[in-house]
């Protein structure tokens, strides 16, 4: 399984998953989910995956090598394209493609075709977008009303997001709440596992800005996990007993 | 979808259920997922139930009118076994008595066969025990390193029970646990409704404590909601931020 959390905020974007991939149980490796197609002052563009692995190194090959423009015979990357919305088209089409190379096949022996894209960025003066592309190619837009999005396993995580993020918070803070989200996930769940990677990028600066593995050891991390049990079960003290418990 | 929290803990029992029940998203009605089987003094059961709703229905019903014992052909109720352990085995006997009754057409019809019970309680001098009934009759009980079940919908609300969770807290913090791990689900998953039927139960005190139906109204239920949302936020802004954020 996997957890992946990208938010597109006021002022940039921020994007962290883990790195935890099982086949089975008993049968678990750690592979990053994260790939960051850059050219500073030109384009910041990062993906991150959920799914069958096979599939997205698939994908991310594809679109490494460059994908065949039909009408013009050319080959286009994340390095070409002159917007988000052509770089999601390009990832939709890459899915596309791999689909129609392994699907049949991978259906035909009862594995399910199964992908999740995330992908944000921004190119030269365009708009900064964070998007998110299924397994059919088909994507939507995050916007100011849902800013985040969330690949694999969402739930756990999810409660923290709708309370505490708006379009307008602090990267900062967004920060720390992806990683309060991660972090309940990571309790809850074997299959989403350390470490993690992070990337934030700040609106118009077209390089990401921090761009970070974080380990078992990361003493930030470390620091955060028990603040934030800690924080919890105080606030819950400090939360006043319903008056109706003496009835 | 359904979501239930019971917890057995040093000095009682808390049970918390919601109350809406869904044939589709736009086929939605109110339905109490909790019964009390209580003679003050003498025991003091209380059980919720999970999935189909006709094969809770049948359930509840077999169990108010009684499971005859194949050796001796008495009726059995909750109000006459003589430990929480035989009224575990007499869930079980009811949940395989209404799949031996229904189970097989409901899979020739493509409908899962999908009950959850819980059930909490105390019978007497006997040990006060929570146990979870599974669709096949099975069951497992709550201990001391495990002491809460959930039923249904239980990604949402589970971090907050994982963290803030010990055998050893008063009651009146496991009731706000309970409700905040509720209210984060409600939050978060339209199939998981209001209002909730509560039950607190004191150990040995073998009648219920506290047994409240919470509404939208609710004025305590509706200042934890505010509340919580506002500390979070606040714990996530006394937060330090990582050192790394100025790399």
């Amino acid at each position: 399984m996997t957890y992946c959390i990208g938010l597109r905020l006021k002022d940039g974007l921020v994007m962290l998953s883990d790195t935890r991939t099982n086949a089975g149980l008993d049968n678990i490796a750690t592979f990053s989910k994260m790939y960051v197609f850059e050219q500073p002052g030109d384009r910041m563009i990062s993906l991150m995956t959920s799914g069958n692995l096979g599939v997205s190194q698939a994908v991310l090959s594809l679109l490494n090598d460059g994908v065949e423009d039909p009408a013009t015979g050319d080959l286009q990357t994340l390095y070409s394209v002159p917007s988000m919305f052509r770089a999601a088209q390009l990832v939709s089409e890459a899915v596309r493609r791999v689909f129609a190379m392994h699907g049949e096949l991978m259906q035909a022996q009862g594995v399910t075709y199964d992908i999740g894209v995330m992908l944000g960025g921004q190119i030269r003066d365009r708009a900064m977008r964070l998007y998110q592309i299924y397994s059919a190619g088909n994507f939507i837009e995050a916007t100011e009303d849902t800013p985040f999005f969330q690949l694999g396993e969402h739930k756990y995580g999810k409660p923290i997001l709708d309370r505490a993020v708006t379009y307008d918070i602090p990267l900062i803070e967004a920060v720390k709440l992806a990683l309060i989200s991660m972090d309940s996930t990571l309790r809850s769940n074997l299959s989403v596992g350390l470490p993690l990677d992070l990337l934030v990028y700040r609106r118009d600066a077209l390089r990401s800005g921090i761009r970070r593995r974080i380990t078992e050891d990361d003493a930030y991390f470390r620091h955060l996990r028990e603040f934030w049990s800690g924080a919890l079960r105080e606030a819950c003290q400090r939360l006043p007993s319903p008056d109706w418990v003496r009835e």
